[in-house]
């Protein structure tokens, strides 16, 4: 099958003929294609680097927000009275949010599973449910995220060693000061499955300022030690950008040595980490959705685009070259991350992509345009934001 | 004409009887009207409190942001260049904006239109061509705004006080510190035409700190002494969220004291001012689009809902009652410090509503459905997000 007239995101015109999944060639622009793109613009597929599969409240009527206090604290507790009045399966939610992203154009992400005393691996078992079904659509990545923390939460070192075992992908971990008032003994015990099972980690990490800084710096002392250069992440972040910009320099230098990737969604309550000065230094930054309509956040739908546009927003990001950056931190540099194999648009690669009218990545980024084709190994998934394959 | 099987934000079902473009009655849900609404919300009409209709590039193609550096000044310089190379009118762009943001629900708002030295009033003329020709279908009041300053511009002052002579209803003001160095100069200059003109003030305040909030201060004082209580706004005040609580507190009660309104579009790249704190002073905050694909930002796109949730984002909103305030922000308060007369949805009011699919306010703003229909004095403007109406 060949899409003509498409507009490759860095300005070039071509067909795109496709073949047993795959791109066969990108040959010159003309109007002998099976479909004509009309010089719409070609993107590689969004990759979520953060979202929260299980947590989704998504085609459910209207859950408001119950968290007493403005403290992650509050909001674990009262994610656990949400969660115990559930009736809905989190793969049925799940399921509704990954129709959701596809249609807008998502085929990679890595979700963070809730592993806790409470629910032990139920949630897991719900989202692998959800990779299965959708594994010809899309690469669900599993974090097996102990949401309520490890120390306090007594018996969850081992249902995150058992999750590892039954297929999630990496190893999480949650403000090792802030929560679990331990940062010795959450490290240790995330460190020692990892190590041990061969896996990576992502670690959240809300606690801000110097502290929080200490922590991330300790994260990347044990990456060092334990030899997972590369295989590390810390979400949020926020310390980073609240903290003098010699020691974010300093932090950044330690992030680049020991590979320790940075995601940030943008947040809207608190600091946003100093990007450009993280790219410079070569940490891979990359984004992510963080919550949607979940008993955290009210806000999000997932989509990618809209997700680099309130990153630049947060980032102050006006120059078109500050807008790629965006976009890069939801395609390019996500997929590295996530460790996608083949990622992108090339001949021999892949035939994902993703089809908008805009004029430029930066127009693509700051216009959130209707999808109007999601492409997957050469079918049509998805048009005009609707998705047409069950 | 009867909307049938409205559901108004108190939650309660009713059909809408329209006549002579008003609200005749709230009758009981039925299916005996004209049009089933099918019991999605009714929402007042949108409320932009804040928008620049002139510096809009929308319907060209991408003009990529150009300033050099990253300071107000920096902006207004590129600012220029951009007008000087500018070949479609701006009562073109205008009208593109428009009729964009009347899709979407808006038919009130207030535009800041550029007044100096380069542009004289041209740019006024063509917004006036704009008010003209959307009459019927949108309230635009205009202040006068001197974006180059008015000390360090001279001649811009009697610009100011001939705009308002032909046609522009409000003075605009500019970091009277900031950019024109010179607080007295510049407040004395704008609120001798606004008391000699009898005309409000909206000035727009970037500066932050203590320096910023003594400025508010300083234009507390004046319109105290001017008699122009509950007639001027100050926009953005980035500095009431940048500085110690105490302080931003004290400057709430005087705020409230004067009728001073503030207006905040949930800023990126800045600090957001305490909107709770002030509202419990009694300060009415509400809410504007600011940039729209202009010179100054590549983001934007007039969506009032969208904007709410922007500033509910940035606010760090997540309980249904604190998205309500973000709508609030943008309807009822923005058209009281607009004086729009009439506004609300009641019966002997005009008929100007909007209809999205939401089971209440909270989920309108953190969803930002599409407007199924837009009506306008009884008659259907916009239709799924389309204008019906020339």
């Amino acid at each position: 099958m060949r899409f003509a007239n498409a507009t490759l995101p860095d300005g070039s015109k071509h067909d795109i003929e496709v073949s047993g999944g795959r791109i066969a060639a990108l040959l010159p622009a003309s109007d002998a294609g099976d479909l004509d793109l009309e010089g719409a613009l070609v993107l590689p597929p969004l990759v979520d680097g953060h979202i929260h599969l299980d947590k989704t409240l998504l085609g459910l009527p209207w859950v408001a927000n119950q968290a007493t206090g403005n403290r992650v604290a509050d909001r674990i507790e009262a994610e656990r009275k949400v969660r115990a009045a559930r009736t809905v399966p989190e793969s049925e939610t799940g399921a509704n949010l990954v129709r959701q992203v596809v249609a807008t154009g998502t085929l990679h992400m890595r979700s963070h599973v809730d592993i806790d005393n409470q629910l032990g691996l139920k949630n897991l078992h719900e989202i692998l449910k959800v990779r299965e079904r959708f594994r010809d659509l899309v690469t669900i990545q599993i974090v097996a995220f102990p949401q309520s923390g490890i120390v306090r939460s007594p018996g969850t070192a081992a249902l995150l060693d058992a999750a590892i075992a039954e297929g999630a992908d990496l190893l999480g971990g949650l403000d090792p000061v802030g929560i679990d008032g331990d940062l010795d003994g959450h490290l240790d015990a995330i460190f020692a499955i990892a190590q041990r099972r061969g896996v990576g980690i992502d670690i959240h990490l809300h606690d801000g300022g110097e502290a929080g800084v200490a922590q991330i710096r300790a994260i990347a002392e044990r990456t060092r030690a334990a030899g997972l250069k590369g295989k590390v992440a810390v979400s949020h972040a926020f310390a980073l950008g609240s903290v003098p910009v010699e020691l974010a320099t300093r932090t950044a230098g330690l992030l680049a040595e020991t590979g320790i990737a940075i995601m940030s969604h943008g947040p809207g309550g608190a600091a946003i980490p100093p990007i450009k000065l993280l790219r410079e230094h070569g940490v891979r930054v990359f984004g992510g959705s963080d919550n949607i309509r979940d008993a955290w956040s009210p806000f999000g739908n997932g989509d990618m685009l809209e997700r680099a546009m309130m990153i630049g927003y947060r980032a102050n990001f006006r120059h078109d070259e500050e807008l790629a950056l965006a976009f890069d931190m939801v395609t390019k540099t996500a997929a590295d991350v996530l460790g996608i194999e083949d990622y992108g648009l090339a001949v021999g690669g892949p035939a994902d992509f993703v089809v908008v009218e805009a004029g430029s990545l930066a127009e693509a980024v700051a216009t959130r345009p209707r999808r109007k084709l999601v492409v997957k190994a050469g079918r049509i998934v998805s048009k005009d934001g609707v998705l047409v394959l069950p």
